[in-house]
């Protein structure tokens, strides 16, 4: 049911000076960047095989990872597991009185189902899980967010504009 | 260069707990369980898509993992990624001025080459590299595990003998 391990999520306090490691020096690919204002987060997406990093920049000083990032400092935040049929998990964690910060999956772009394991129950790990949605809304979600991206006037902060489009013209000097 | 995500290490004070949640609740599979002596931990590898979670438990109060378990609690505690080209990866770390705990990879098991990224490089993330060594000297080294573990009079301490055993018996009752 656990299908494999999606992402590893990391808070920084400057995504940028976070991609001079992960990706200038580490040599991890950039894959793209995206403003998340539900959670008030820029977030930088680098695959690494069939898995991601994510680095969270805070954008507020109030939300979740900002406080996070206030008491703890910068370091690795969750790890996010994708996983087949969300229901029977969350069931099975309830009947092993695993506690939940999410007792039914909440719904996220495309229908895609997340729900997030309290740490006290995981041993001081906060632990994400998530399902994809049937291939057809899959598709659909694609089809929604190439051309959302294609549209002028996307929702980018004037800062992160700055930051992707620089990574754009540096990974097409490389080229 | 960088293939895969290899593992992330969770340090944990007690395996046969930690497994209750990791195994029993979540319902990773447990691969199986290792005395590493020369880090004073005995480690549990839970196998999920391409790569492993690792569950360490310090077996004395000085190491390294102790001392990061006493400090912080349980919790995440490196990520390590498999690396093609080890001298290179960390060549180009050397040259963007990231601090290393090893400038030169240590040997491993079987030809293995491991090195550390110090968290003072990374935002405040421990990272481990390794490259496999070729696949001759993978079987080579596969072999002698494989024969090691056969032998009468393998080194596991008692309470992780008995764990372990409990592990298979249960697993053997589940199927």
């Amino acid at each position: 049911m656990i299908k494999k391990i999606s992402h590893i999520a990391m808070v920084v306090p400057d995504l940028k000076q976070a991609t001079s490691f992960w990706v200038e020096a580490l040599g991890l690919t950039l894959g793209h960047i995206e403003p998340v204002p539900e959670q008030a987060v820029d977030i930088a997406f680098l695959p690494v095989g069939e898995s991601e990093i994510e680095l969270l920049e805070p954008v507020d000083e109030v939300s979740g990872v900002a406080r996070y990032l206030s008491k703890n400092g910068p370091g690795m935040h969750h790890i996010c597991f994708e996983v087949e049929d969300m229901e029977a998990v969350l069931e099975r964690l309830k009947a092993a009185d695993v506690p939940l910060i999410d007792e039914k999956p909440t719904i996220g772009s495309g229908g895609k189902k997340i729900a997030f394991v309290h740490p006290k129950g995981t041993g001081g790990v906060l632990v994400e899980l998530y399902e994809l949605p049937p291939a057809e809304s899959q598709e659909t979600r694609l089809a929604s967010v190439r051309q959302r991206l294609s549209q002028k006037g996307h929702v980018y902060s004037a800062g992160l504009q700055a930051l992707w489009s620089g990574f754009r013209q540096g990974n097409s000097e490389a080229e």
